[in-house]
């Protein structure tokens, strides 16, 4: 199975932790703010992040074309340094690394979506893939997810819980090969239960199509779905949600079924 | 650990079994006309392929615009049905079965890739995201490569593995949840040892980036990178690779770390 290594934990000086924060709904979303916000409690901060909404960008980079990237002021009365890129999270999370910051950073914050990325939708979420994209690159990383989609979306109920989780990275470190996926539910502080170490739930998306026509006579679709939890378990990321709590799932970028390997070696090849 | 139930596989009855064919690299990239060629000889075929090259794209969907789906004629010496789509990989196979299929397809094949998509590229892959995107829809499914990025690679020597392989999965099925990711080295046929089913490298890209000044003044960056491969294991898609053999990695949409919950446990939240 996985080989298991030292956790990788930030170095133990008096240097505070250099902590990279980016997301896929752009610089200037609420979601993104909370989050600065938040880790300038734990550490000096650097901002890489796409400067347009990149949801559901999944694990895109940008090979084929030119990116830019701004130093930029969003927020007049603080002196983070912040950065716009014209990439994905994952361009984002890249560009941080190699050519803006100065040394590794001891944790990678992506998020807070505007929006779930449990269960299945890991692997569409731009929020999650920058996440991995700087685990790959051997650095902790979470991705925080908030319930609710909406731009006005109420992030308060949830900071001390993304600055729980983040300490807790910074000091004990993770597992090679494993980053965090922490989803919040749309509720209160006072009425979450707590936090719940889950499995990602098997679930899929239905997608249906809505079929128009544009005024020049061209048929085109906009893509719509429906959400389809069939996993009954109790220790999965959507039972968590529905039942208050906040749910983190360790994902890892190894992908290979290592149990099915055996299965694949009885065809005839 | 993952729930196995009944393997995926193509009904037992007299009509030919149905492939929905994609790719990475355009409907018109030699790699999905190898691909088409193949196929044809397997069953029944329905291709639906991004109109323009998306390599890199991952899991990338399209949520904030329209997507145009064309039907095509390709090659005028076929019969097939053959759409282009102006949308991600992934935004194809969702068209194809949510749209354009009449019936749920036994097969869906990704491919040829036009270059690598061993080890970590599997995360950045168009070509495999498509695959995984057909599993999660309980499709079986398997991507293709070949480790020649060139538009004039040479399929040739590769068609038999493709049809033994795309065989067996028809006849045998897929446990659920698993895809298979398979990738060619750049030899000719009778160089070629043989098949390896492996596990993914645990490898990584260490980018950096072109700096350079767009005419009007602004600076702007182009993405390169390097592939390193610290992974000495002769049991990974990787070594397989560098000694003749095709590769066969079965992967996984479930991405818990399901050995990693018992860690995260630990910590104090």
């Amino acid at each position: 199975m996985c080989i298991f290594t030292l956790s990788i934990a930030a170095p133990m000086t008096n240097q505070k932790p250099l902590i990279l924060i980016t997301n896929d709904d752009g610089i200037t979303a609420p979601g993104i703010r909370t989050l600065i916000d938040v880790m300038k409690e734990l550490g000096d901060i650097c901002v890489v992040a796409p400067d347009s909404p990149q949801s559901g960008m999944g694990h895109a980079i940008t090979i084929n074309d030119t990116l830019y990237c701004d130093k930029v002021v969003v927020d007049k009365d603080s002196d983070q340094n912040e950065y716009s890129c014209s990439g994905t999270p994952v361009d984002c999370v890249k560009l941080a690394v190699n050519e803006i910051l100065k040394r590794k950073p001891d944790l990678c914050v992506s998020g807070i979506n505007h929006g779930s990325n449990s269960s299945i939708n890991v692997i569409y979420s731009g929020t999650m893939s920058a996440a991995v994209e700087a685990g790959t690159l051997g650095i902790p990383s979470i991705g925080f997810s908030l319930l609710d989609y909406s731009l006005e979306a109420n992030f308060d109920p949830v900071r001390n819980f993304v600055k729980t989780i983040a300490q807790e990275c910074l000091s004990k470190g993770l597992p090679k090969g494993i980053v965090l996926n922490v989803n919040f539910p749309k509720l209160s502080e006072n009425e979450i239960k707590g936090i719940k170490v889950c499995r990602q739930a098997n679930a899929h998306w239905i997608e249906s199509f809505d079929k128009r026509v544009n005024p020049l006579g061209r048929e085109y679709y906009w893509l719509t779905g429906e959400f389809v939890n069939e996993d009954k378990g109790e220790d999965t990321d959507e039972w968590a949600l529905k039942n208050g709590y906040v749910s983190v799932v360790p994902v890892q970028f190894d992908l290979t079924a290592h149990h099915a390997i055996k299965d694949i070696n009885t065809w005839d090849l």
